[in-house]
């Protein structure tokens, strides 16, 4: 499906979310004071993958300081790894470390008055829930056995489709994902990271992307041809807190999309 | 003090409980299954000195299907020594590792439909909140701040008395503990466990003592004189599920307890 | 290939080997003071999967007083998994994490005057080299680096095979290890756990099994002709110390071999 | 003792080391790539603090290439905390997690023809052997029974007295420490970080105070009167590699002791 350049865009209200509270006790990990004014939403890491207690908590009130929506953010137990390495955590640990995981930031949230709303997974069981059937059904069993009114995160796209099909069976919303940072193949999933061209550094060129992204549709990668262009329903766009550039890359979309007449705010 | 045995007991009804859920992945502690049974309360590691999201969740629903009270149990994050070694960390710490904890663990109360009734800390923890004043308001501001209906369980008798104190004027319950498997000193504290003497290991004996200290005193270490006895208010008995005459021992103050008129319950 | 039952035995010295100190600060697993007796090498968890400093010590310690051969056990860094899952190290990750473990261990066996006698990885890992050329390879590497000496235990068989010519290309020595407790394929490799009769409980049958692999031969799962066994050249016989009959087991393979006349011994 | 300025100075030759090799997995912490070439000694994690396998095998390739000496720098089992929180080891768990640590570098050093030079205890663990004598003799047992010829890095001064006894005692070999970007008390201790003052940031003035410890001095903290000053035996002087200043305090130290005649080596 190609998408006419004159389509309207599929919302005039979207989401800019990155991964937060990465640190980890002695070790820093992005700029979450200069990022977070930029952001609408953040994504917490919950101490299984990067976090701990009291990064937990600083990421908390920082967040809501900011008016951001918070997810829960939870990864494979793997602190060494960041949670990026394949694990394989039967469904019943995946279930059980996901309940874990939320229910630790939950308690921060309450001491705080805040409310959780979304979870994404992180890393390898964020791709793992996409590929692999059981385990996004644990994953979703267990977000809506806890926190029915949370919206789980799905990749944008054919990526995502499966994975947004278990979360509807579970009784879960979700909010679609892109990546203005990541480049796309033509059947509109994401491109290797190990392909020439595949992450983009460019904040002008990903403020580009991320309005692409908005008004539905992105570019594959390779391809020039605006005709060739993949339509790509998007609630939510991701940038990584880890890049060093973060922050410009957030100033561009923001002002990329604000100028376009999108506003930017966490979903209600 | 030392009260007469005749004076009537300062209550028919008294909660049993145990630390529980201290397996960890492959290695099983405890033996949760024989146990349970005989409890009223159980204290359930949360993942940080012991137990795993698995072990947690499988001891919530053990605990539900017996009709347990059922208790954080946060501690140190030291897995290696069983929290049971001091590890210096700041109220701040504390604090949020203790909301941590209990946050993981009302996850799964929460998907199981289970309360939480009281928060024990484990181990040397449970040393630094009796005995350090700051590390006890971070602790008892922490509960207070989550789950203010919880009652918090201190040590009976004088070495109880300074946190029960920051309980109070954090707004907290209490539950008073005893230990009938340790020796007391004269002055009504437990006495250390290098003394000779300081560990009972007959059930027969520990389950004297468990009446005893549900009639409310206990006869000090190197004692026979039972003028000598000391007063100690007693709310809940505490033996250690890890010890490996457990349920003999329970069973004993079962039937001990049970034949001097007592009831064996949680606190409603 | 179905070797004659009258084939003379491959060996008549054959090594009895099983993990070991695999307790973990509090938790216990295995009764390595029943089993060292009984075994003629041990591999050691090196406080990745399973062991801890103390316990590393300790169990060197024993091997040493009941002269056993010693061997390293690396295993990924996974304790909650015990090692057993899959977990996607790089190369270059198996190559540091195997010296790393590999030289914790050689640190006790210093002090203690003892030496390091063959490498066999755990669980996961173990798995992972005999099927990936590439992560062969690096762990192959690092034990040639490091330890030039020390045999790499490889799965007997057909599943061996590709082990066993990285090994050798990388210059190391192999023994070949065949499970007495474990079923085997028609086409001489372990059978699935999840296969009915994959296990072997019975310490007679495991002892029987035993001395048809120190014979050079295995019956296939399923197979009662004997014309339908399959050769296997055997070095040395796992048995697992964590099965709670390991020590019978171990008993009833030593009486086994020994009234056929083979001598258990770690090879010089 | 107040050395008189024009005293020659102890020594001509003198040690710069620094803690390194601090990054955990996807955590960065200092900068070993630009503080290596100015450095003469460092002192790596090995795991239990901070470093893990892969970035251990890298800071001693670097060392290496760099031809620094190269130590051990082995801390407590506490990454959250970075080792710098007490933690209530016994004497026997000290011994074995040093042993443990020391044989895990010694594995890298092995394959990459490097030797060890010298041992350094990591924060909570160095001063707990500075004043626990039970511990720094476990401490030190384990260097002298797995590492004869290695040196302990002591602190200089009245601090490290008790210290240079057990590991004379031992048999092992001491270097003096003193740190430029600390102040010291009147009696020759380190000042708590916690007096105003105590923690020098300026390089210029960081340097000055590293020649007074080369020349045999140091002023203490609040008082500028030289005559004054305390006598300091100093073999190395240790900069602080996760300052982030880290750099330019070294090179202004290099240019400062390069000017007054001293050379900066690693001792043989």
């Amino acid at each position: 499906m190609n998408p006419s350049p004159d389509t309207p865009p599929t919302t005039t209200t979207i989401d800019l979310n990155a991964d937060a509270g990465e640190s980890f006790g002695n070790w820093t990990l992005g700029d979450d004071e200069a990022l977070f004014p930029l952001l609408t939403s953040v994504n917490l890491a919950l101490g299984f993958h990067a976090g701990d207690p009291v990064t937990l908590e600083a990421a908390v009130v920082r967040a809501q300081a900011h008016g951001l929506g918070i997810g829960a953010h939870p990864g494979y137990p793997d602190l060494v790894g960041f949670g990026r390495r394949a694990l394989a955590l039967s469904a019943g640990e995946i279930r059980a470390a996901t309940l874990y995981q939320i229910g630790a930031l939950q308690a921060f949230l309450t001491v705080h008055g805040a409310a959780l709303g979304h979870v994404k997974a992180h890393g390898a069981l964020y791709n793992r829930i996409h590929e692999d059937r059981v385990a996004g059904e644990a994953f979703c069993g267990a977000v809506r056995a806890l926190t029915p009114g949370a919206a789980l995160i799905v990749l944008a796209g054919p990526g995502g489709e499966a994975l947004t099909r278990t979360a509807a069976a579970a009784g879960l919303a979700v909010r679609r994902e892109a990546f203005p940072e990541r480049a796309y193949t033509a059947d509109g999933r994401l491109a290797a990271r190990t392909l020439p061209g595949s992450s983009i550094h460019d904040p002008a060129q990903a403020a580009r992307r991320a309005l692409d992204m908005a008004r539905g549709w992105v570019q594959p990668l390779g391809e020039e041809d605006e005709a060739q262009r993949i339509a790509l329903q998007v609630d939510t766009l991701c940038i990584h807190g880890d890049n060093p550039h973060a922050t410009e890359i957030a100033r561009a979309i923001r002002q990329e999309l604000g100028a376009a007449g999108f506003t930017l705010a966490a979903p209600a």
